[in-house]
């Protein structure tokens, strides 16, 4: 089952020819969840290939606009290009007044339902799920309401070996069972464990989104172990003053959160355009953590 | 005196990789005046080495997001990036509602001052005036209140010869009276006629952006004559009906209308994503009127 995500922005603030400003594309199990929209997104699609309309769900942080000025052009590209199916969307609730104001000025009824999810973003709430996916919200710290989203696949089914189903001769209506951990009754009477005739889910994966928000250990347990964290990191040390002045974070910033929750992974993006290059960055949070990415727009991260 | 327009966007609708939504920056003796702002035009304007700051007047046609989605973002850079100095808007007055709403959900305080004057669509009004330009609105028939804008230069002085001065003697406080046609007395108290002493000014040139319009010959007194025309020509001829439809206009409509306004060169663009070349459209325009180009971002027309 795929699981993986594609950088779309990876600066701050600002769009410039090398980097568009925030928005992520996360793809699981062939599903495609959009994260943040800065201006430009619907180009930076085009870009990397990904078909617009394959996207159901788009989840905003905050209202800054680097994170949703691109929306409004989205859902209008959708709805040009001929959308009928729903679109879901979750955010601050103030950005459902923006949307909709936008979309009474130019006369544009949409041909499909936009259905708005206002979010809370002081909760950590569960705000969308299907039969293996849970997305939650993650308070974050920053100038204004702010939230990251966590990504967890659900506990999986067992996986009933290659060769058991013959050997045993398990009819199809036990098949079920067998997946959620019982022992099988063969024709006989005979009682066979689970552990012979299944093999261990896949591991629980899991990706968490945290920009924008200064360093802020609480969110420390909601991200605890997971595969893959994005946290921004819009400074280098030397500019820990003016981090913690703005709600951001520094790349030791970043990594140290990495470290402490123990995550698998470390991606580091929303740079701040002083910077030419992201080496500075990047050498300041693998010495923290090692296993960490400085992200490029273009980008595409596995989750194995 | 410069007077040329650099088009940021050539497409309708929809931004692609090739084509940006429709914005253009007038640069008339170095001042430089954006019409319309679609999104990504942040992008367009680093991408032609157009410096942002030095745009202090901002002319929006009509509300549909294709002519205004970027103007947020702009605004917000402008802010970021440190401007100080005024930066007025013209447009729709729910325009301001727009800017307004967005900014404040943001907690942002702008920087600068941002003075928007709001203009009324439907009536053929002098909204900018300095030493040497007039901008006017021009009513155009499109789906919602839209209108197209008219810059047009100052009837220039007279230019005084280059002997002229030293052949009669001619002492500094009476250049002005000179410039504006009067004749010289000399010391002796004879009378030289002006044309001795002075040529004719430049002849007053003047751009005419029409977009986005049906066809409408209501325009045709307002622009008669200009030396540079751009008009929106969505379609060929074999979309007319779509054409009408949608209160667009075919190439052919724009070609008609220079021919009939008498313009110097006819500028088309706001092409629809349907068509992968703009031969047809180029082909049919000219057949109609040969002074035609399409526009493609990134060109400069200076008018002579």
């Amino acid at each position: 089952m795929v699981f993986k995500v594609t950088i779309l922005g990876s600066n701050s603030a600002i769009p410039t020819i090398k980097r568009n400003p925030t928005a992520q594309i996360v793809n699981h199990n062939e599903h495609l969840y959009l994260v943040d929209c800065a201006e430009g997104t619907q180009v930076q699609l085009r870009r990397n290939r990904i078909k617009m309309q394959r996207i159901n769900h788009i989840f905003i942080s905050h209202l800054h606009g680097d994170h949703f000025f691109g929306l409004i052009g989205l859902i209008s590209s959708m709805h040009l290009l001929g959308r009928k199916k729903d679109l879901h969307i979750y955010g601050p609730p103030q950005l459902e007044d923006i949307l909709n104001l936008q979309l009474e000025v130019s006369l544009t009824v949409l041909n499909y339902p936009m259905i708005f999810h206002p979010i809370n973003p002081d909760a950590h709430d569960l705000i969308y799920e299907d039969a293996n996916l849970t997305i939650k919200t993650i308070p974050l710290k920053h100038s204004i309401p702010t939230c990251g989203f966590i990504f967890k696949e659900k506990k999986g089914k067992r996986k009933i070996k290659k060769d058991a189903v013959q050997t045993y001769n398990i009819p199809k209506d036990q098949m079920l069972n067998l997946k959620n951990g019982e022992d099988f009754i063969d024709e006989e009477g005979n009682r066979i464990e689970n552990k012979q005739i299944t093999d261990d889910p896949f591991p629980i994966r899991s990706y968490a989104y945290c920009s924008d928000t200064n360093y802020y250990e609480k969110i420390i347990p909601l991200i605890m172990g997971v595969n893959l964290l994005y946290h921004e990191a819009t400074f280098t040390k030397d500019f820990e003053e003016v981090a913690r002045a703005k709600f951001h974070s520094t790349s030791a910033d970043a990594a140290t959160i990495a470290k402490k929750a123990g995550v698998e992974k470390l991606l580091i993006g929303h740079f701040s355009t002083r910077y030419e290059t992201v080496d500075q960055l990047l050498d300041e949070a693998r010495k923290i953590f090692p296993n960490t990415d400085a992200v490029t727009d273009g980008n595409v991260y596995e989750i194995e």
